[in-house]
């Protein structure tokens, strides 16, 4: 059983709204272990609704086509439908007096082409509608169906979960099919991808050949490289119980080739993972920040009760600031040395229990006869004062993103080091 | 010219990731006036990429295929495209050093699969990075053509703008096509898309008649309601004529019935808005942050030059920090004379012209009796001194970012009206 998701509207080719719904459809079909191969968007055109249609069946079982079921001129795939069916459409009564007791109850008359939301292809089952006034349909075509939903989310969801799940589980328990499918993301920070391959090369040949576990590395930007593991299981234990054996392995391998690199699992950021430690030992932090302007307190400032352990934070950004409140002694501010002065200052002023600091050259210029993407971290923990270097790649917004997670990564490292 | 964009990844099937590409590049080629007709998304997988590929071809004549090029296992873009080009893959050794310089420039060893990302199709041209190790790719197919580019948002904005609108432009004016289509985006903060669409909405049907003109409004979330003027014109000049002329009186309409909030035009943000007011008066500015942990500062910065201008910002995450560093007396520290306390102090410890200073409720929690999305705007300007209170709707992050903008489009209201 593979399905295809195919999302109709002009909207999403001008690229005037986001396709939430294929992404939100394509977890559901994932977590109960449904196949899902393509997904198309298609604009408000018969013609080309209709060729996506047959393109979708010639390589799925079932299609699950979201909008163009609304009440107006350019909603069309109950009339696209039809056409691959080969069929008329009907006017269903007892959909006519639904719309119109929603209109009675909301106190409001019925425009007249609201009655369109009626019209079933003949042969077809109509899904009755809870949230809104456009009913789903189930429509048979041979063994395979087309499902329509409506194009808004809220009413969307509410059908897929009620109409649509149960029958096309049906269609897969009919199948004989019955496994589960289960992912989990490892995030790492300060290896590449090609690296991070180049490591689980040999475990990705193994894991390909056991048919039931895959692994995949997903770039997502500027906060590092995600490993997800995916496993397929006879049910959501089975599932669970092969990825806790394949996170351990993969950590262990991680580990020992490329270091202490993953920082989170799932949905835990690089803040959580601060926040975790500081939270642990009672301690409380103080920031200074040139290069990144604030960058690093705003994204600590989003874990839910940050008060408890993040004290503030100076953005020294004109160097006198540097010297008159943070009291770092004159002189070139990108180096190692103003670094720590800067966390002794931040942890000073602040009245910390640790001081993280940070500045560099965001570019495009030199400064103090450093390139751009020259960056110092220090921090002050305790008796420890250290600094870091990094050369960070990119532009302005680039450099900055990159020293803020790397100050964090690094200060992450240094606790758990025991410093 | 229909060009058809294809999404390649798992990770897309399976919803973990939201489609933004698709999304940004229909918005681009619709405002340069070239048509889309379907998007696809597919998996890691050669047999349906190149199903997909094969699908695409027979209804569009260029696809633009994002995701897939990069250097681990699961990137088989290339191999998909040389199968339905029907050559071999053959290793560009200008691309090799490329990627070997650019591990080199970050003093990291290159890992040897990088060398994967110099495969070239033969007969297709190779796009040069700039921002990432993987090239884009221009693949000829008769008269029909398929663009490869990452799926890094980051890298593919980048290439698509440097290499590929020009090609497809190139394309387009040698079928024949000869208008113009050319957009202008005012940016709004502060008014309701229904407000804006209500106070445009005469001069909506006097455009659509024009048969030249189209309006359409965006809501971008955070950063306000864009309205978004396209003009049809006969050349660049005739098209950007059409638009001085409907942008002069679109401005007048807004500024008459909604008052002072268009902030910049096209690209321009905010904080560039803020910028050019403090470098035309020669002044300096301090930031004091509560609630938006450094989130102002953070904008700030990115714009180049800041430092001309910016001097830094104290967030005074802990209410310790706004009494013993900025001088705020002990009690509330959500309230109006608490931020105007915070913005003397911050001109005060920073050493600038002007003091601007946040405080709020984010959430989830009430503070100071105050309920979540409680706001209060502090400013010293010269003698003068005030502030305002703010009600913000949404979650943590949303307070904040709204939070953030709102401040800064008060500087700009408070400099602008000669405060």
């Amino acid at each position: 059983m593979r399905v295809e998701i195919v999302a109709v509207g002009t909207e999403l080719l001008l690229g005037q709204i986001a396709d939430t719904n294929s992404q939100w459809l394509g977890e559901q079909l994932a977590a109960n272990g449904i196949a899902s191969h393509f997904h198309q968007h298609v604009g408000d055109n018969h013609e080309r609704i209709v060729l996506a249609f047959r393109t979708a069946l010639a390589r799925s079982d079932a299609l699950i086509v979201c909008g163009g079921l609304g009440p107006t001129q350019d909603d069309i795939t109950r009339a696209a439908i039809a056409e691959i069916m080969n069929v008329p459409l009907v006017r269903d009564e007892e959909i006519v007096d639904r719309i119109r007791t929603m209109f009675n109850s909301r106190q409001r008359e019925m425009p007249a082409n609201n009655l369109l939301q009626a019209d079933v292809p003949l042969g077809a089952t109509a899904i009755d509608q809870r949230r809104g006034t456009a009913p789903g349909l189930i429509c048979p075509l041979g063994n395979k169906v087309i499902y329509a939903v409506p194009g808004v989310p809220y009413e969307l969801t509410e059908m897929f979960e009620r109409a649509i799940l149960p029958d096309l589980l049906d269609r897969v328990r009919a199948d004989g099919a019955t496994s589960v499918i289960s992912s989990r993301v490892l995030k790492t920070w300060g290896a590449s991808e090609s690296g991070l391959a180049e490591a689980l090369a040999e475990r990705f040949i193994e894991m390909e050949s056991s048919g039931s576990l895959t692994i995949a590395f997903l770039a997502s930007g500027i906060e590092g490289i995600k490993v997800r593991l995916t496993a397929r299981g006879d049910d959501q234990e089975h599932a669970d119980a092969l990825l806790d054996a394949e996170e351990a392995v993969v950590r262990a391998i991680i580990t020992e080739r490329l270091g202490d690199i993953i920082f989170g699992v799932d949905e835990e950021t690089m803040e959580d993972a601060i926040a975790e430690r500081f939270r642990a030992r009672g301690w409380t932090l103080g920031l200074a920040e040139s290069l990144t302007g604030g960058l690093i307190a705003s994204r600590l400032v989003n874990v839910v009760g940050a008060s408890q352990w993040f004290r503030g934070c100076v953005v020294s950004y004109a160097s006198n600031v540097k010297f008159d409140l943070l009291g770092v002694d004159p002189g070139p501010v990108v180096s190692g040395s103003a670094a720590e002065q800067m966390a002794l200052g931040a942890r000073r002023v602040l009245g910390s229990d640790v001081g993280l600091a940070i500045t560099g050259v965001a570019g495009p210029e030199p400064q103090d006869d450093q390139p751009p993407g020259t960056v110092f971290v220090g921090w002050a923990i305790g008796d420890v004062v250290g600094h870091a270097q990094l050369r960070l790649p990119g532009d302005r917004p680039r450099v900055r993103s990159y020293g803020a997670i790397s100050a964090l990564d690094l200060l992450r490292r240094t606790i758990d080091s025991g410093h």
